[in-house]
């Protein structure tokens, strides 16, 4: 059998990492920059976030939520203030020293160079997160019990020196959203971590068609200041786990190095419960690596850039206007009378004259591709094709039954790519309570996730993390209930389950 | 006479700029914060930029431009490239120069500190706005004529080190979009720059209710790197000039230091023209400058984060459930049965226990307070009351005749502060042709714009500026095709007009 052919190389099975790069090259959405580990996000993938972000701002607008906007350099001085967290960032982070630039000539080469100049007193960090400058305005905003909750919210871009980047997954500078609350009582604050932990949960299996694995991080994986980390872990197709979103109960420790204090209902001057939460633009390298296949890009529908592409077909020029006229004139009627999740549908007509249109949007993932034709036109019927489905796979459909099943056929793919990665993931998830099992099965190829019974102290989970080059992903939320058991490593009983697996 | 009570200290004659940071304070808009010139926006504040962003954002995408995201640092090579760009930037460049911290022991005082470490080989700036680093994008993206006209727009912050910030005005960090387009022939791109100085003016005067003088800057106030710059210029109530937006036709300047080059239709390789323009959340700090008053903040309906207040007046218990429910009803069908230019209306039931709350919605701006008693509620009446209109001023409508006016009169609140601001600015502009009124004139307190004839150099431009603190704000589009005159300082006969000003 001769090796079938795909729009992608190399297939999913030949090179993953390698295939991901270049989905995402065909597809158009992100390339390198020539600053180190920045990436440039191309329309097509910032079309994604640009999506992203509208339908969660609606939801945290919806719970309350106000956005606010505070400053991306960060003095020195805060940073020192929560220790726990500034070592957690120290070695990430992008220092602003100077204010000026001077030209000056270069001795060697005779020509002229800029160098920095004006040094400043004190410097600045670019935020790698913003949880001691928001903290400084809460510190000056809360007075009094009356004054909580305060439920803030930031979308902006930070910046953490990653040594290994890769596009979306792990970048120098990402775009993410933060959410910062501080409360009067810790049940309050911790009701909120979970209330968007479930947030998360949802949008992703909603909006992303990615299910996840809700859980509790450890100590060893918990946030730098947080006494409670919640996740929500995706299994990509190459088994390994993408950490999505997290919310955390930062207790009153950020509170307390920075004074937020305020006024309880008893008269005294009580520390606020403070929380933080985000997800950023690693959501897109996710959704690609979750979704994706040999043909390149699939897009779950409510964050496609264009959900339906219209291609007219014009082999002669005298029917040339009719085509394009009827092209233009459906997606028209799809842009305007139809409503999928409260918003238009979003249509692109490809008149371009150019050949090779129809595997440019396989390739960028468009959820539903149509071709019309002279002959279509006159029998009113149109060509349609599904990226859930094989790349050559077509069905021809009455224009008008296709119009009034557009939005539930983009359900439907929708549908479909949860449903496959569902599959996926609950198939590459294995119970083990045998020691030597859990040794062996790490030495597997792209091995899948294990679920163990466990009570391990931080130092021993550590150790186990190293040998495998494994991390505990979670501590799922629906699995610490259960009967008791005796721990992988050190046989004591517990309830307690640990979901371990390779991560990005 | 006793001085008029107001509801912010100083009043606006009695000092402007104490004035406009006391509004910005009193309507709960923004704040300095530690970080040297930079602010905090706050909800009330940030949601007018949100509103700016959505509608502006509309107009872009229905003029053709997409959305892309570039590297917020950019290397200092690149801004080599462009001498006159790099030198116009040079002074108030934020630079990075490290990518890590270390926790040192203070000497002096035992303690623990952080100081940068890991030296970059090449350090970046913070971008102070990015046609450079766009402009290397571009370089890898153009190949060919098919591949223009190419139409970017970013929103992103920007950083320029300044000496003396001013909330909105002037921050060392803003936001603000920057759009970035090539084009195949010159004629294209100042189309394109004349295009979007067109648009901004008219989203000034339809959303911001603010009336500006489009214009073309001279060479002494073009941006750096610039052939043609564009500017739509405000007056705010001190009679100072505010520079809204600028849309910039770059020629062929940084393509040719960018190698931005396309093989044109006849296969030769040409460079493209480039041209850029931008507004910013300067824009906030004209409005508040153009419409407050001396009971605070005045904002324009279209891009007021609430439009409409509601207002439970609850003076006794039994009373009060039945009041809330009406306040309650009343918001919700203004907010889901009417449509004000495409929106849906934005409606805030105030239900705090606390006093004083019709005035601090008079200070926030809120364009339409609407008071509801029990005696009210009985008699299906509402007590409106307009930011238009003296802060006493109230209004009794039947309820529903208010939900049916609603959308009205938000359109005559626009109308009437887009005429005020009109008037001002008219009354305020005289034309001179004589030198020595022409001298006098600036030694006024808050001197209004002169229009005059002008054939004069670069430097006998400098030279007059420097002597009154003044520049030219623009040479105004609608006043270069009349008759010949004596420029107001050479006596050259010219057609030319310049409108001259001090400003922010």
């Amino acid at each position: 059998m001769s090796k079938p052919q795909t729009a992608i190389t190399p297939t999913r099975a030949e090179d993953f990492p390698e295939w991901y790069q270049q989905v995402i090259k065909a597809a158009d959405m992100a390339e390198n920059s020539e600053t180190r580990g920045c990436m440039v996000i191309k329309p097509w993938g910032y079309g994604i976030w640009e999506l992203i972000q509208q339908q969660l701002d609606r939801r945290f607008k919806e719970t309350g939520h106000q956005n606010a906007y505070f400053p991306l350099l960060i003095p020195l001085s805060y940073l020192e203030k929560e220790a726990e967290h500034a070592e957690g960032f120290a070695t990430e982070c992008a220092v602003v020293t100077h204010h000026r630039l001077e030209t000056v000539k270069d001795e060697e080469t005779g020509k002229t160079k800029m160098i920095p100049t004006g040094e400043l007193a004190e410097p600045y960090v670019i935020r790698p997160t913003s949880e001691t400058i928001i903290g400084a305005a809460f510190s000056r905003w809360i007075q009094s019990y009356r004054d909580l909750p305060l439920l803030i919210n930031q979308w902006a871009n930070v910046m953490r020196w990653e040594m290994r980047p890769r596009l979306f997954l792990r970048t120098a500078e990402f775009l993410w959203q933060e959410g910062h609350t501080a409360h009067e009582t810790a049940d309050e604050a911790i009701e909120e971590t979970r209330m968007i932990h479930r947030l998360y949960a949802d949008f992703l299996r909603d909006h992303l068609a990615i299910p996840v694995i809700p859980g509790e991080k450890t100590e060893n994986e918990r946030f730098p200041g947080a006494d409670i980390t919640l996740t929500v872990e995706a299994m990509v197709q190459d088994k390994k786990a993408i950490q999505a979103g997290t919310s955390h109960y930062l207790g009153t420790n950020f509170s307390s190095a920075q004074d937020i204090t305020f006024t309880g209902r008893e008269g005294t001057v009580e520390h606020a419960h403070t929380t933080s939460w985000g997800v950023s633009t690693r959501m897109i390298g996710t959704l690609v690596m979750a979704h994706s296949d040999d043909d390149g890009l699939v897009l779950p529908p409510r964050v496609a850039t264009q959900q339906i592409v219209i291609i007219p077909v014009t082999p002669k020029e005298d029917t040339r206007e009719a085509v394009l006229e009827s092209c233009h004139a459906l997606a028209d009627t799809l842009r305007n009378d139809l409503d999928f999740h409260g918003e238009k549908l979003r249509v692109h007509v490809d008149d371009r004259d150019v050949k090779g249109k129809k595997w440019e949007w396989v390739k960028k993932g468009a959820p539903i591709r149509i071709e019309i034709g002279p002959r279509d036109v006159e029998s009113r019927k149109v060509c349609m094709s599904r990226r859930d489905r094989p790349s050559n796979d077509k069905e021809f459909l009455d224009k008008e039954e296709f119009i009034q099943r557009a939005p539930d056929i983009l359900n439907e793919i929708h549908d479909t790519l949860l449903h496959r990665a569902t599959e996926f993931r609950d198939a590459n998830i294995a119970d083990c309570t045998d020691l030597d099992a859990f040794h062996a099965h790490w030495s597997q190829d792209n091995p899948g996730w294990l679920m163990t019974p466990w009570a391990g102290s931080p130092e021993e989970e550590d150790e186990l993390s190293k040998k495998h080059k494994i991390t505990i992903r979670c501590l799922p939320l629906d699995q610490q209930e259960g009967d008791e058991a005796a721990c992988i490593l050190t046989g004591k009983p517990t309830k307690q389950r640990a979901l371990w697996g390779r991560s990005y």
